[in-house]
């Protein structure tokens, strides 16, 4: 049962780092995204790694280009995070599999999003979704992207998959899924934002969808 | 005809900034890409543009996520350039439409990937890219990305989308199209990086990609 948190907006760094060091032990790891790096910079990643060495630590930057410029972007981050996101969609040849290499030569892991959480996902990706899922399986990526706030999907992606493959999934939250809606689909992290980092006791708002996953578990996931 | 230049290497500021002062004139506008902002810091592409102010500035993040957070990236350099670019496959809702919103808001033009030019781009996007362009019109987007490597996408979005919508058109040079290749085919600019930008001369090298583009074009585009 997983919980990372994401780290998305652009706060300030004293502030980011209070919260890592608050939940660190409480939650598995932390999802950095590019509006925080972008304001704070690469170094940002570092600082806040520092805090929670041990924690699961992802750079979600959504990569969708050519491999050379994907390989670029991810050169920024790559010693500070265990794994990095990008889009199956851009396909292998000349753009994943370049990516692919530089993460295996660093010793880090590929992430691939194979659906979102957001409606527009339905309007293209979603027709290509065995697409997505067999560019997963081909490059070996040690993860994919699903989303909580379709669980079809997430169970889908974890029958296509097999067990070894981990499924992250947001939309916890300020989404609108309800934590253990994706871990009872199969899923192996739940990553949630918002509604963690931005409640008046990010700690108690993390224990208690910590809570929520585990009942939604010990209940056999009926709904 | 249109000659935009692609800074994405995270180089110095001071060799950019002299790259930038003497192809401005030369070249219609520069391509801003993630690696450079996010090693230089969005402040790099004010710094930039301060240095060519009439030319057309593109921040080109190839931004593929949900609209909460592609708003939040693209906040970060909204306010020095004309346009930006993100992968029409992410969809409408949820998504680009409230990127386009905010661009509307702040008079900026958004630009939609809708083919890319290394191989990898005929796995998936191929099988899609009749809806990409079809979500290009549905937001009534300024312009789309379409390889210059392969004139007969260029060509296709050209029918689907009408004359006013601009085309521009990366993968001239390093990625092997030669330039003309795209503009024959329906694209307004040419996107070209390091064969410049990379070149010992770089006002040489931009004005030999012009001579070969006019070249093409007064030979009536034949191969």
């Amino acid at each position: 049962m997983g919980l990372l948190v994401a780290l998305d907006r652009p706060e300030p760094v004293s502030q980011l780092s209070g919260l890592v060091d608050e939940l660190c032990g409480a939650v598995d790891g932390f999802k950095v995204g590019l509006p925080l790096v972008l304001a704070r910079g690469p170094g940002v990643v570092h600082r806040l790694r520092s805090l929670c060495p041990r924690g699961l630590w992802v750079a979600d930057f959504k990569l969708a280009d050519i491999g050379y410029t994907m390989r670029l972007v991810a050169s920024t981050v790559v010693d500070y995070v265990d794994a990095v996101i990008a889009h199956a969609f851009v396909g292998v040849e000349g753009a994943l599999a370049e990516l692919k290499d530089m993460l295996d030569e660093k010793g880090r892991r590929l992430i691939l999003v194979v659906s979102m959480s957001h409606p527009g996902s339905r309007e293209v990706m979603d027709k290509v979704f065995e697409d997505l899922l067999s560019i997963a399986s081909r490059l070996r990526a040690w993860g994919v992207v699903a989303p909580a706030t379709r669980p079809a999907m997430v169970r889908r992606a974890r029958e296509a998959l097999g067990p070894s493959v981990k499924i992250l999934s947001p939309g916890v939250g300020a989404q609108g899924a309800r934590p253990g809606d994706a871990l009872c689909a199969g899923a192996d992290y739940e990553i949630v934002g918002r509604a963690i980092t931005g409640a008046d006791d990010p700690l108690a708002a993390a224990e208690e969808v910590r809570r929520m996953q585990e009942e939604r578990l010990r209940e056999g996931c009926g709904s």
